[in-house]
């Protein structure tokens, strides 16, 4: 028995206006709203405004991240929404960026990350129990 | 003509050791490592300890970021690798990480990120040359 631990979505948003990506209080914003939207725990948020264009941040999770890098001269923003516990929260989140930024065009990849044994010793439970019987 | 802006390293490492990954302080130095070691330039490093077991962590970088999430427990750390300009920089922070963590198995996956116009205004120079001539 396995269970994966993470989904991670890499969304390269196109054709998003330049206004809406250039300064670091609206990138701060768009992805402080996509954590409240998804119900996420913020553990700390950190931006950075880049010159002349763009603004770079992150906030980290409970459930891992969520990143943000744009270059509002290409009208392109980078989104990674990488949570584990639960997928419908991952979705909510990129769902939320989306809709805010509006692209014209978006290329996006899934990845689970970490798959494990559901017993992290490696022990295989069911057949311990039908060794029992 | 296109270029793109960035490459992305998604690197799922099983069969860490324990000690390696159970401490902010330890993740936070194999980070900080990474990138110097890769010559990337750090705008700001964030780590949290979560309990009982694992850390979690990004360093902003003026080339995008670097982040880990930790499951000391499974064995297993998420390493994301995420530079623009130049590819060799990723790959020396990914190939740095990996060394020091020796993983007994690695699940890796390299997404570029960003394909864009070389000309952002979408115009064709080397059309416009040529009407010159």
């Amino acid at each position: 028995m396995e269970k994966t631990l993470g989904l991670h979505i890499l969304a390269d948003l196109y054709g998003v206006d330049f206004e809406k990506i250039d300064h670091v209080e609206d990138v701060k914003a768009l992805l402080e709203g996509a954590v409240k939207y998804a119900n996420l725990s913020k553990l700390s948020s950190h931006f950075h405004q880049f010159n002349p264009h763009g603004a770079t941040g992150v906030i980290l999770l409970e459930e891992s991240h969520i990143s943000i890098h744009t270059w509002p001269e290409h009208g392109y923003a980078a989104i990674d929404v990488y949570t584990c516990g639960g997928k419908e929260k991952t979705f909510k989140a990129m769902e939320y960026i989306i809709k805010t930024l509006k692209p014209k065009r978006i290329d996006e990849k899934i990845a689970e990350r970490g798959v494990v044994p559901v017993n992290p010793e490696g022990v295989n439970i069911e057949k311990m129990q039908l060794a029992q019987v």
